[in-house]
């Protein structure tokens, strides 16, 4: 009897995204842990016991699953999205690296998925088509400063950008920030994707344009995308129009 | 009989990376179009027809789908990984934006995949697990400068960096002023992972401390992820070690 450990991305939301080889793990497991809604995701079966935990208790969450996987248990930690981008991965590692000796030797594999800007990115067209950077605006787990100094550099090296955990209803003024930043450094009128719930029956996507954006227009649910110098619109009449990033600088 | 284009990612390599999503359009298509060895991994079919055609001919290849799906065939585009990143999504809006006014009102969709990065990643553990870049280390369609720009703010930005085609035949030397840069840069022992065909039989994942990196160590079917100053290696016995970049700055 031996356990093991599976970190595992479902995905943004629809089941049609999810790889087989998660659903494949997700059959094989004995225990499921995550956050509360995440969780909700996976079917119930006869012999699965399902862990669910509140948002903020990650590292407890993952020395939970470290446990059951040390007494034998097959266990699924589930991520939305991809568990390496802001997610559940990192935090396991944290829980081995300062936990038992022996949770260093336990069948850790962790199982990607797609994440919440890729998602979004093929909805709206192709944004990240060229360099881009992915940036957490929650501060969460680090100083404003930090933030700040990434978006500045950021528009300097005119990358595309992601950003995850735009706003919460604990942090309503970080957003407004991060915009305030972004229209001075990037001083142009270049598209901002809103891109909220993908792949669910709740999505919504809007297309504004740098200096128009507002605090307002993200929440915990949305990621944002924000073009380069040398992102375009495609116009269409009667559809929303394309955004994408040309593959060559000349 | 309306034709439509879909843009899909077929992940990695092994098909239980590969997307439900992405499987229900194959499986609807007439036609297939893409490079060579992606269409090569698309089973033959009845009534399926196939369009190969070689490297850097992204945006020939692109006209040909839209004038087949102009003309009412149901086209899936292959990209390998994720089709918006360094892929086909962006050369097909290029195609569509400088093409016949009517390509605009085609049923046109781009369907996420896993990209190369995020599997190397989970294999490594979770070296993207903080704020981190993407770049495009192909000279072909932008300035070495531009390149080197980024690089470095890049470094001062402390970002986790992963890299798309760091070497070619064509131009061995680029990588290596990449790494020169970056040894500067980041002036540190971060670890490098070399992730070759991550998902396949030819699969190799290899760990090197930034100054022991030599250009050698990658070709065009490598991913390199570098770690941010923060990104830690947890050792382990008979196994190698984990790479993961924590959560928190303190």
């Amino acid at each position: 009897m031996s356990g093991w450990l599976v970190i595992a991305g479902l995905g943004p939301g629809d089941a049609a995204l999810m790889t087989p080889e998660v659903d494949q793990a997700l059959a094989a497991a004995t225990d499921i842990v995550g956050y509360i809604p995440y969780v909700a995701r996976i079917a119930d079966r006869k012999g699965l016991v399902k862990h669910a935990s509140d948002n903020r208790v990650e590292l407890e969450r993952s020395q939970h699953a470290l446990e059951l996987a040390a007494a034998g248990r097959r266990v699924v930690v589930v991520s939305s999205g991809d568990p390496g981008v802001f997610a559940m991965a990192a935090a396991v590692f944290e829980a081995v690296e300062s936990g038992l000796a022996d949770w260093r030797n336990l069948d850790i594999r962790v199982l990607p998925g797609i994440t919440a800007m890729l998602a979004a990115a093929a909805r709206a067209g192709a944004p990240l088509g060229h360099d881009f950077c992915t940036i957490n605006l929650s501060d969460n787990l680090k100083p404003w400063a930090v933030i700040e100094k990434r978006l500045r550099l950021a528009a300097e090296a005119d990358f595309a950008m992601a950003f995850y955990n735009p706003r919460s209803k604990a942090r309503p003024e970080g957003f407004a920030r991060a915009l305030t930043v972004l229209q001075e450094a990037c001083g142009d009128q270049r598209p901002v994707i809103f891109a909220r719930a993908v792949s669910t029956p709740e999505e919504t996507l809007r297309i504004v344009a740098l200096p128009d954006c507002t605090a307002d227009m993200a929440d915990m649910r949305t990621v944002v995308l924000v073009g380069s110098s040398r992102t375009r619109l495609i116009e269409r009449v009667g559809a929303r129009p394309i955004v994408y990033t040309p593959r060559a600088i000349p």
